[in-house]
């Protein structure tokens, strides 16, 4: 730990973020950019400051009093005042400022220095009593507010009483004879400290205190930021924006904050304090009107952010204030943007010669651009929020309400559009995903089963909105016991904010901007690893294709599995008593599932495929047990024929039974235990391209063998398919590719045996993820997750970003031996966290070949492998 | 590989067991040390020489030919008799014999050499054309039977049908027109090549290819040896007991091969080949009897006994002929044997100065220790089998048959004995395991739930009958439909064989002898492992201790709530709706745990015990949700109060269903959503140590987390254990420890960083190899297991013995992580591989401090970690 713990603003720098924060790192380079005069004089308490604080139990560590003292004598002599002078007070600031921006999180108090003679000294110097009795009021009661703890409704209360007394209804209607009665009568809420010294002190013991208030703690949970950071403190010389009439305050964006035209954008507010521009009690001017108001002051401004922006490399938003003509810099930041300004300010800037494009690739938030590909809600529109769930697949859509995949198919069959709603969603409901324009669920988060299949199809869905309770049986939505939709109603819901209306809201769709192909184009020339799709249907194929997927990486078979006349014969080839009937059921599947690789590859016409063996658990494929012994019960009180019928079904059934099915007959498992069943697929697969490459359609097709724990397995299936593409006159290595997912932690651990036996390897991170961790993910989203992360034992779902100090570890170990056994192995990924930009920066610097991620991810892939390679060669 | 593929005997020595095979290692060292003259010449084809075979598609590698041409003319030489001499033929035998002894597995060739030109030099040289042609016969037979591969059964029907015509009953009855008939009509079944080279070539070509055959391939399986050892094959010339009255064949032991006294023990029979020894047609004269026979002989034969067995250094199991008074040794070995014989061997060739103990030790099969402590069937007594299963818990026991937990409990309580007889169980059974003599199921393998508990508990259990149909509704057990137990029957089990029969056995129950003790007490001064026991109740505590242990590596306090009472107070904790309902459930259960307590750290005075915070899944305490459901319709069928009741328990127990229970809320994730169940334990533990202490009882206790994927996990219990324990007046590190256990990889990974909160890691092996594997033990030991031993993805079951290349490194590299972050850390394993010789091998070599496991396996534990420590200085 440094010895210095506070730093006037002209010794800080942009660099010194992590010990100054961003806000104090900001304004020192601002110092140091614009000059002194620009930017009022100040001090940073560092953020080593807090953390020894937090670790003292809440005490100062010893001599930073002196340090601050030392801090304020050089801040006195830059400004010429002293803090309480009762002639000419200075006043300072005091606000939070951690290493990342948390908006309104944390605790700022402003005019601090005044006390009863110093308000005086105030009132004379500026010939306005009530701007000073104002001033003190507000420091008053924000003191006892932020420091003290008074709740806030109790300062309302005695100015809604003065009000009432006054018979006047606004603040600004209050006298300063009022002002300072109100003073007084906030005095008497708590112990005022008249010294400013103390003021000083425990002001800045209240903003450390604050960074583990209750609203911060949960901030930095939303946002992953880390407890152990802590924040700095600014202590600044006040400006005033509200000393009349030539004063004024505002915020301004170097660029348009909403579309990133490249026109200044922004508020300001003329005789006001910056908390009036945010309020709202007044209607703010748009910043283009600042030249009316003030031309020199405007001319200044926009030289300002251009000089910012430049020298940021980076669109900045920024507070200023006027006091009396005279224009200060408060703070400057890179600007929060949305996906569009993002890309467009991107590409401007390139164009404007600002950035090289390799610089302005970095300035993009990749995770957000995937809201650049989905309809949304028109953004204009209102309407009344029904209920808030998790933004679990992207993109807007309405329709009727449906309780079942059944009515869902049956309704889109008919034109209609409807969203598919349920408590929670599992293989069956699956064909209702394909005919619903959207899916709403009470259960399940992010990672759920409804979630994963809908951002898999890029089918908008909310889920997890856990004040509806939704009764299938009933055919009802309630909140708190009350109905508020039945089938039929009309709902819309916004998959990117996770929005839930009845009312009918406008939904517009996005184009693919040539801002958004140019930034795409750089990513690309810029990325080491390769972005493939997961896809298991010809639309999916060609969605991703259009968004720039290099073949597919993961195509999951069991979900051709699912439709019409197809599950009825899973679920014979499954309950079949002799490999005789099986085959028998699988020759019924076996020109639909030819059918399927075959529209896949001409999709794909020259880009690999890989193809997934059936991997999910057996009991997906199975009728529930119960509704068997329903059947049966029915059946033996009819005296019906099929009672025997019946009872060997249940028998199959009940033999079939798993207690934990993701550990149990799965993947290569199922496929050794039953055998024609990948018998039929690998038919399938090679029959497929031999008719797609007769019709000219260059094929890439790649076998992945799914769950293998041992070489062996992997061997058994290995020898199944070249015996089976020999039969049908193909060659591995020429025609085929044969490979497997490393997807358990033993794989990983062999992974140099396994991959001497694999022309490929994927790592499968969900699967990983749920056995690395022991957390089965049907199960851990509901109960444990939100409790883990409120109890900081992690900051985000494992399934959504990867794990990497545990997951990671095996990922990266798996890759290094498999390469050690071979070193032209392909290394693939094709869990979800193919798609999230946090896991793609982890898997460049893995030594991973390509990622697969759903066909709506695969822009945002693009951009984050390309950041992640700039970031590895930085 | 080495040049050479084939040795004449006296080029061998015992050390080329890899390469020569077993016999062949142990005919060339018996050459060597007995002279040449006492064993019958010859010479081995290497085991290279059948995996070059096996490699080269069923063909001679080349040159392998000449090789074996050569060694024959040597032989030739040596022997003074050509191969196929018509007026006096060299005649040889051909053996498998692999590295291994597999009895009977594969195949032998005798006579060979024989056509019909030599058999009539063989008749003028013996003068006994009856020897000759019965010589010719047999090998005519055995050559079609195993190298031409005929039905055994086709010569059988000949024999039968020549004494039918010769109204004669026994094969000696048969005269040498007879036998010379026979060979022609045996010759007709296959071309029979007359020339001896070419009957060379076969023969061993068959041996080979017998490596390969089905009932080697399932021996190799069942005793974990690759197939890619290969056989070699060993060529000898013949000797033949059955010349006449001065000549015989027998096996000797060179000790009690039952007792281990003594004294040599075996059969013989004169004017005998050896396999009419074994055959059974007449009966052997004991061994003692030799000297009657021929006094010359019997004392060449004891001297020869007691010089193998000191140049050995083991007990041995020999083959001997003798031909016209003369003494050949065909083959020694060490002897295969019990328990109680291996353990008085050792003692006795102690107390002799044969062996050193350490040397003795390692004579033992630690493995088989267990039968030691376990009563079993009367070895003496006839019983009719009914079926077989898994030898899933030792010992032997006997009663009635009861299907359910209930009616074991009622029955034990009026003093009844009974075996639990179900088609498998699960937690709710096992307050009838406390009650039965016995439990018998027709599903699940060694490591089933039956069989875990059944061997933790010391219950009798015989698991995976699978010939039987249990079904508990009925009442009845049936094979093949037919009813072959009822309720209240007679049935009696040996977990130690898996036998099962309804005949009353006389059960006999050891003692734990003095020699056993002497072994174990060897193997407490050579051993560092620490050896304790995985123990619930103080009758196991107790009878761990007797066995050696050294405290509780595990006590799993779940088992605890299932007795009478408790049950329902864990169930209503589960459900309760508040916390404040929850603690009041709890408070019911705190003296009943505290009392638990109190009593183990009575019985462990003076020696750690680790508690285990509650673990299992959920579930595990719900109710079944179809008998919740079937509840409520007939409550609301008959109008009753309860409704809303049961309606609600249903809404909970619906809530609380889990997908993959297992992977889900177990462990310390209950302990953190539930934070009143843990905190009721850890008190009940405090309360507990408090008063045995003040009884003047040594307690160590040491508090145990389960499932901690993270450190933070760790840490919120800790803060947890420390404040409760500190409200007891009691301080870490002083008067308790707080430790975890790493079953989950992840936590391997991270083994370091979990390390530094951890007083001690305990590794739960069987958890890290659901989890490594992604293999879930209830669902894989059915099907997937045995499928994956058939397909040779792995020789045994990983739950068995540790998966070594897979989840050991995990473990390896988790004591390494962990010893790194804390020298001093202690660390454990308490999964059931803590009680297998193989794995504690493993442990003892990966730097773990102690292995625990069930009270029978302890001293089975104490001697393997001896071995284990012997082997690694070695």
């Amino acid at each position: 730990m440094s010895g210095q713990r506070v730093y006037d603003f002209a010794e800080g720098a942009r660099e010194m973020r992590e010990l100054l924060g961003g806000k104090g790192a900001n304004i020192a380079e601002m110092t140091r950019l614009l000059g002194p005069d620009r930017v009022p004089a100040g001090f940073t308490i560092t953020t080593e400051a807090c953390v020894a604080y937090m670790e003292g139990g809440g005490t100062f560590p010893a001599g930073l009093d002196e340090e601050i003292a030392a801090a304020l004598a050089r801040l006195e002599a830059q400004a010429g005042k002293r803090l309480g002078d009762p002639d000419d007070p200075l006043l300072v600031s005091v606000r939070s400022g951690a290493r990342e921006s948390m908006p309104g999180m944390m605790d700022t108090v402003l005019n601090l220095g005044l006390n009863d003679d110093s308000v005086e000294g105030l009132a004379s110097r500026t010939g306005n009593e009530r701007f000073a009795w104002d001033s003190y009021r507000r420091f008053v009661q924000m003191y006892g507010n932020v420091v003290v703890g008074i709740e806030g409704r109790r300062f309302e209360d005695l100015i809604q009483a003065e009000k009432r007394e006054l018979e006047v209804s606004l603040d600004v209607e209050l006298d300063a004879a009022a002002l300072r009665r109100l003073t007084e009568a906030f005095k008497s809420l708590y112990e005022f400290p008249a010294d400013p010294t103390a003021q000083l002190h425990a002001a800045v013991a209240a903003v450390f205190g604050s960074w583990m208030g209750d609203r911060a703690v949960t901030y930095r949970r939303l946002n992953h930021i880390p407890d152990s950071w802590g924040t700095a403190v600014n202590v600044q010389q006040m400006v005033f924006g509200n000393k009349g009439e030539t004063s004024s305050s505002g915020v301004a964006f170097s660029r348009d904050e909403v579309t990133g035209a490249p026109q200044p954008s922004g508020d300001f507010l003329p005789n006001a304090q910056g908390e009036d521009v945010v309020s709202g009690v007044r209607t703010p001017r748009d910043v283009s009107e600042l030249g009316e108001w003030n031309p020199e002051v405007s001319e200044q401004l926009m030289g300002i952010l251009r000089t910012l922006e430049r020298h940021y490399g980076d669109m900045q938003d920024t507070e200023f204030t006027v006091e009396e003509g005279r224009l200060y810099m408060l703070q400057t930041r890179n600007a929060k943007r949305p996906a569009q300004a993002a890309v467009r300010f991107a590409v401007d800037a390139v164009v404007e010669g600002l950035l090289e494009p390799e610089q302005a690739l970095l300035t993009i938030d990749a995770g957000t651009l995937e809201t650049l590909l989905h309809p949304t809600f028109d953004p204009h529109s209102q309407y009344e929020l029904l209920a808030e769930g998790v933004a679990a697949s992207p993109g807007a859509a309405q329709g009727e309400v449906v309780f079942d995949a059944a009515t869902a198919i049956a309704a889109a069959a008919e034109g209609r559009d409807v969203i598919l709603v349920r408590s929670f969603t599992e293989a069956d409901d699956v064909g209702g995903f394909h005919a619903a324009r959207g899916v709403l669920t009470s259960e399940g988060g992010k990672a759920s089963h409804a979630a994963l299949v809908a951002r898999g199809m890029g089918v908008p869905a909310v889920t997890g909105a856990g004040t509806l309770t939704v009764d299938e049986e009933a055919g009802e939505v309630r909140i708190a016991g009350e109905v508020v939709l039945r089938a039929g109603d009309h709902v819309a819901i916004d998959g990117s904010a996770g929005a839930i209306t009845a009312d009918e809201v406008p939904v517009v769709a996005p184009e693919m901007s040539t801002a958004f192909e140019t930034v795409l184009g750089w990513a690309d020339e810029v990325r080491r690893l390769g972005v493939r799709t997961n896809a298991d249907t010809p639309e999916d194929a060609r969605r991703a294709r259009r968004f720039g997927a290099e073949g597919i990486g993961l195509c999951r078979t069991e979900h051709m599995f699912f439709g019409e006349n197809r599950h009825e014969a899973i679920v014979a080839v499954i309950l079949a008593d002799s490999d005789d009937e099986r085959r028998e059921a699988l020759l019924r599947l076996l020109p639909l599932q030819q059918g399927d690789f075959e529209s896949l590859f001409e999709a794909m016409d020259g880009l690999p495929v890989t193809i997934r063996l059936l991997d999910p658990p057996l009991h997906e494929f199975l009728p529930p047990m119960r509704e068997v012994e329903d059947r049966l019960e029915v059946a033996r009180r009819d005296g019906s024929d099929e009672v025997a019928a019946i009872e060997h079904e249940l028998s199959r059934v009940r033999a079939l039974q798993e207690v934990n099915p993701m550990l149990a007959t799965r993947g290569v498992r199922l496929g050794i235990l039953f055998p024609a069943i990948y018998e039929m697929q690998i038919e399938a697969i090679c029959r497929a391209l031999a008719t797609a490459r007769a019709r000219g359609v260059d094929v890439h097709a790649e076998i992945m063998v799914p769950l293998v724990d041992y070489r062996r397995e992997l061997e058994v299936l290995e020898e199944q398919v070249e015996r089976v593409a020999a039969d049908n006159g193909l060659t591995r290595g020429v025609d085929y590719a044969v490979g497997t997912m490393i997807e358990l932690p033993r794989a990983c651990v062999r992974a140099d045996e396994i991959g001497l036996a694999a022309d490929f390897c994927s790592f499968g991170t969900n699967d990983l993820t749920q056995t690395t961790l022991g957390f089965s993910r049907d199960d851990i989203e509901g109960r444990i997750l939100s409790r883990y992360i409120e109890m900081g034992v992690f900051d985000r779902s494992p399934f959504e970003t990867l794990d990497t100090p545990g997951v990671g570890q095996l990922v990266r170990m798996g890759a290094w031996l498999a390469r050690s056994a071979k070193a032209e192995i392909k290394l693939g990924v094709c869990g979800e966290h193919g798609g999230d930009p946090d896991s793609i920066e982890f898997f460049n610097d893995s030594g991973i070949d390509y990622v697969s991620c759903s066909p709506y991810r695969v822009p945002v892939a693009r951009v984050a492998a390309a950041q992640a390679e700039l970031r590895a060669r930085a």
